[in-house]
């Protein structure tokens, strides 16, 4: 996961200041932006910058304690203990994201606690020993504002122990770069998907549940460079992953023609 | 699940092309289509156009990660890991076909997220390892969006990772084409029991769940081909399978009866 | 399982041909029909005929896949793998009979879809393998519309497999055959009972649930061969399964006293 | 559980005759009765009778198959195999008598379909092999029709396999012969008992959930018998199982004062 | 749990008379009553007298049947039966206590029928045994009325297997009595402290859910014993735990302070 | 976690002589407060004064009885007990601290209760063994009386057996102390963070659920000793964690602009 070339992260406010500060401090981290726009690259490229391995744990309903803790194994008729991933981030001083922490239950969060003030201690129970974090050692978890609901939402316990960085989409000329980039397009290419991606966002058509994110750009992008005529390429990458309503569908590709035409 | 010969498979429309594009470029696909369409053999065709190995994961509500990536086994007193399917394709460079996979927990998919993205990595925890996906390899899914509910529906940040191909019934002149084929019926009735199928569709009853898929007219040709009057074959494969109301029964019965006639 | 002497089934309509057309085809099959009308008694004659042995699996809502499939036993230090009934059946080329196929789970009937189209094969994940089924392997399932709600019924995708038969009670000439021949009664008390039990179906009180079945009407017939009277036989086997209301006890009674009475 | 001295139970009606006739035709039994009526003695006594032994088990929402039908457990490193009562019951030809079976979930009773119609079979799916019930097996089911909700009651496939008895508390001069042999109790307090039984089921308070059974009256009887005054020993064994509410206990208790000022 | 001393419990009513008939008697006993009032003491009191050791089980909603009755460890590679509290119970002829027993599941009560009728048989499924209760098992079960929902109930077949005995606040001598020799405390304490717990219980202030029970009482007679001043102790002993409102937590301490004016 | 400097916190009532008093007398103790008010840093202030050793649990949903009492392990072929931390805090005499014990199921809490009253005894049915808690051992656990639900709230029986101590912010000067203390921060930042702090604390926004706690003001101390504008600082540390509403987010700014300017 460490890489010698800085992971391409674009900065589009005091994000990466804000970050480092925190990390210095030994504080959490919640990163609150909407799907594709950029989270994880992110972090990698933090990651990369405050010189510690990064260890990402994706998160979902049926994470328990013991996934991000670690379990006993039966080997050779021996049980023996194997780290989980938050455990191995403490050990080695990491950096631990967890991906869409918001999908966790609330009781596994509640593991974090310990971590996430002054004690940084991690508690293991089934060892009977308390670790102190090491140094270097950070959490980071993110979530989507958008889908958060009684339901799924971090508790206020939880979230009063982190330092909140919020992302968005970048302005229209750092997207285009981005596309360009990430899917060696020519610039005309990646202009007119970043104009339709941003006709997209201000559509808010009923149905319509996510908007266009800096992911589905690159790769429509990408079946541009595949020799997908653009029309083809923006309906597979664009509308097809946004709607399955034929309405909504009809409306997007509307746009899509209208922007190619241009 | 290799063959030799080109499973059989007549496209409609662009498909084929945007398959092979994405395909080129690493992105996983998406296929939306109603139930007996032909998606499954779709897939088949294009693995191996593309020359990879296909394996094939039906999903299911109780479908866990560990059923995806793999688990240990006790044997001779040692556990032993076994590579679930998914982390076999990754391994092999394999196409990675997830059947019906809103049937899947949410949380099952978030482990393909990583996967899905511009870092082609399986973190496999309980390993302690990250795979890099080897070359070739692609991750396919399908599901019914006539079947899409609140709770069952792909996560948009799942969605928005994949490039999406829509399939429906094919014309008339094609299904005919291959019923005759994959049944081995003469033209006739083939073309017969097409019109049934289109009168079906276009009917639109309540009570009827679903409409006549290019299947059941297979399975009707098929029971012809054993012998059966084409009347007892169409109630048998056609009307028994899409209804338990005995009102909705004898409207089908009236349209295949009718159509028989002609 | 397999009897030398073909089990006692009197065929309504063409139950029968159907039943063996779909079978030499591949087809898996589907009963309907209502509790206790000869479905269990369907599939063994047939299975009979075929010359095929029948697996019967009684389904319920804790049925899981490994059920089905078969899992890992520890013996002797070592895990063992253990087929399960279905794998039994593809493997042997049985016919696979799932009854009340409805109280599985949904996703536990996922497993079946590989087996219910032109793959006909059952991949085994836990083992890592894909078992082609052996020719004569034939999967039915049967089920009560009456039943059915939102919750407990068959997926389209899966229904869509399959050839559907219906069954229903048989006239009343037959079913007075069936019940001297099951219950070794004399041909009045047959009579008797199949005139109580018809006039039982079309009473359609409130409070009742089911009506009589064949099945009760033969239960009565052991009792008064054992020397019961026959009102007391016909309360006990015929009234008292039926219902727990007294009204509609003291109705039944009332029914099956004006019968024996003629 | 096989005792030489047949059980004391008071035949009311013809449930001895009916109970025999069913169990020489190897049919099932279902028992309805409200609680204490002497369920469980009667079957006691009809074991008896029969010359097989008896094996009980009470139903709960837990009752797993396997707790019916046997499980592996790992001995010296082997697993091997133990029946369940079940099991045990087919094997050995005894009656097995489910208590309060609409406690167990639905699934756990479909395991009684092939072992309560012709087949009388016990199919062990873990084993790979099928039972046939020993001469002599009986199946016994009961539960108390007041309890019964749409959750909680036995599927119609079933109870149209069984054959019902339906028992109640017995006709006064029956119940104190009961309550003076079963409590060792003189004539006096047991006709007293009697009355005040009667005169509690009669009154059909509300927010009295159950009348008083036979068995709280032989309870009363026996703390009369210790020494208790007859009031203290009809409030603590009468008035307090039946309700927690003070003001039926306040009527219960001005009921159970009157009649013993008699 | 024997103690040579008999703990210290003072009778209110005919409660040790009734307990120790069912006792003789063999019948299981309930006791009601409301929270801290003393049942446990009474218990460990009535065990002292009858001279059986006691066993106690705090219920919860997921002590399961195996928690009661025994289960399999593996030790030495061989699995080693370990004996419930219950089973301990009926082999040593002890007094076996089930503290709050509508905590736990019905389920989970349903084993003790056969336990608490006549046969005074626990019949141990997995071992393939059943047991006879050693002379002197007495089963006890405790509960409070006043929690008691539909869904946290004993059934009524429980219920009427069992002698209800219910127990109360003392009154106030009796409870002073208590308090002082509990905590150590002088007479004034005491007696100021019982005129606050029966102004509470009277008060029935909208907001608290419980009255103040003998056992807070004592707990601030010890804070006082140990220098608190008896307005903190009383706020910290009694208001406090009482609730959560502030409100209502204003009342209370009104109530406290104007009753210590005195 | 014995520290021999005594853990930094500055008393604010009777809290520490109510605490003190508790434990020299064996009752048990429950914390309520908001959320970052300091109750841990409470606790480990009056371990080291106790010159106890501090067990904490962080309580959470899926928290069993055999995490907080101890399980088997297998271990070398034979099964080894591990004490939980409950157990531990037991043997060793320890202050056994529950955080956020309202997570906790309630039949979690229920195991607590024979170690909170008189008894001071752990039952461990697994072991058959019941500990009598060493000297010194205490119970304390905390929650935050806002969050509480009916679903999530301590049982009264639980409640009543425990001594209650409430914190909650600090007055101005002492927090300005603790912020000072804690983040190594000048006196006129502290002063500013402390005001922003009461003035968001008196807004009672509607969609702010929670206030800013000491705890968020300390960590936007933190940024700004590491070089971020107080700005961005109590953006990051108070309105990001405070809130995803942009509305509110930007009246949360606007107070922290406003007082930042003072």
């Amino acid at each position: 996961m460490e890489t010698s070339v800085r992971p391409y992260y674009v900065p589009v406010g005091n994000e990466e200041r804000v970050f480092l500060a925190a990390f210095r401090q030994g504080l959490p981290i919640m990163l609150k932006g909407p799907t594709g726009c950029g989270k994880t690259r992110f972090v990698e490229a933090m990651a990369h910058q405050a010189g510690r391995p990064l260890i990402t744990v994706a998160c979902h309903d049926d994470l328990s304690t013991a996934d991000l803790v670690g379990r006993y194994l039966l080997q050779g008729g021996e049980t023996r203990w194997v780290d989980g991933p938050l455990t191995r981030a403490v050990r080695e001083g990491a950096i631990c994201y967890l991906d869409e922490v918001v999908e966790a239950r609330q009781d596994t969060t509640v593991v974090l606690h310990p971590l996430a003030d002054h004690r940084r201690q991690l508690p293991i129970d089934r060892l009977g020993v308390t670790l102190d974090a090491a140094e270097g050692f950070c959490l980071v978890v993110s979530y989507n504002p958008g889908y958060q609901s009684v339901l799924k939402d971090l508790k206020d316990s939880t979230r009063q122990r982190m330092i909140a960085i919020e992302l968005g989409y970048p302005p229209a000329e750092i997207e285009e770069k981005i596309i360009a980039v990430e899917a060696a397009a020519d610039q005309r290419a990646a202009a007119q998907l970043v104009r339709i991606g941003r006709a997209v966002r201000q559509a808010d058509a009923p149905g319509l549940r996510e908007v266009a994110s800096t992911r589905v750009l690159i790769s429509a992008a990408k079946l541009i460079a595949e020799g997908l005529a653009p029309g083809d390429a923006a309906r597979a990458a664009i509308a097809g992953p946004l709607t399955d309503d034929p309405l909504v569908a009809a409306n997007l590709t509307a746009v899509i023609d209208a922007y190619l035409q241009e």
